[in-house]
């Protein structure tokens, strides 16, 4: 990483980056009129600061992108943080926006007869393999994780596992397709994360911003 | 998997749905008309075949689906299929549809300078990771692959990666972003798969649908 490259800063698409927007523009972003069209195929934008680029790209990708230095700064859910677990990233600020939480659910009509702390074994249907896999583990479980990238609820539906380990917000998804909240494995909400190289070698910078994201929480919650 | 249960017949997501689509009509199958609306929540739907239904999830998805018997048949890429490598999966019929292929790709300015045959490592960002490992593992080049879901492009503006392993249709993407096709991996095409335990339990049902989608094809190539 040279000094005096710009900054790269990674949000990620679809429904968080609404969340996260107002927190950005009230630190005192403001990306170029491009950023606002999410259909568009531009991934990387030019902000009000001219040191400061923005990159729009996938939740997990934020992570990978902050991991290897590429970009400097991003937001991430604690989920994929915890799902990756990169040393090189530091979250030092939970922005407490896009909340909802990472649990196992399962057919209302299993329920009726299933209680969690007598599992000895599960299979599960997830995005969050590594997560949930270390979440059982610790519960001394045995768990078969079985990675889906989506369409969770067909997983329970065509029998390819009982359970599913899968990001709940209101529940609607889950009540639509018989299903029910069992365990909750861990809160979520996005949080600002940082290459840990980019902030020993690029302090005053990347500080301020921490500063800056800071007051922008204090903000939004008083 | 119970005999009497309904065959259900997983389809990727997306544009290789389109080209795949005349194929499945010309073998008889008609999806109810909600399938169409590709924007639409729904993930399952019944066909005019009473003892046949589709399911829509992405591409990665449909192999696992398979391969696990939550579907008993699919279209999948051989990209895919490689990237997986499941036992479970029987793949008889090369569909012939959306032809692309897997390749290598760098910077055209670093191109200038470098000669594949020469690497002894590499690193690349890639959907890819396990299918690139293994080819460069056979070429006897050590080589560091990193797992994004998108934004290839990215990789090598911000340095994750000095190349990428990615699907190269016309070439249009990489050249607006300056790249150009260094050493092709394989080509690929969708394919018919079965998943195995389903063929030999319900061997007729599952091969007529075979013979079906070979006609299916031999009527498109004449």
């Amino acid at each position: 990483m040279l000094r005096n490259e710009k900054l790269v800063f990674a949000l990620p698409k679809g429904r968080i980056l609404k969340e996260v927007m107002p927190l950005v523009r009230h630190a005192g972003i403001e990306p170029e009129p491009a950023f606002d069209d999410e259909s568009a195929r531009q991934l990387r934008f030019t902000t009000n600061f001219p040191e400061l680029d923005i990159i729009r790209v996938r939740a997990f990708d934020v992570a990978t992108f902050v991991a290897f230095g590429a970009a400097h700064m991003g937001v991430a859910g604690n989920d994929v943080l915890l799902e990756f677990d990169y040393s090189e990233i530091y979250s030092p600020l939970d922005l407490g926006v896009a909340s909802c939480r990472l649990s196992v659910a399962e057919p209302a009509d299993l329920r009726d007869e299933d209680d969690p702390s007598t599992w000895s074994s599960v299979r599960v249907a997830t995005k969050y393999p590594n997560l949930a896999s270390k979440h059982f583990a610790a519960r001394g479980v045995q768990a078969e994780c079985i990675k889906l990238n989506g369409a969770m609820e067909l997983a329970t539906q065509l029998g390819l596992s009982r359970r599913i380990v899968d990001l709940i917000s209101s529940g609607d998804t889950l009540r639509a397709n018989g299903l029910v909240e069992v365990e909750r494995i861990c809160d979520i909400t996005s949080r600002l994360c940082i290459n840990r190289a980019a902030w020993k070698t690029r302090p005053e910078e990347v500080g301020g911003w921490i500063n800056k994201f800071g007051e922008a929480v204090d903000a939004f919650a008083a």
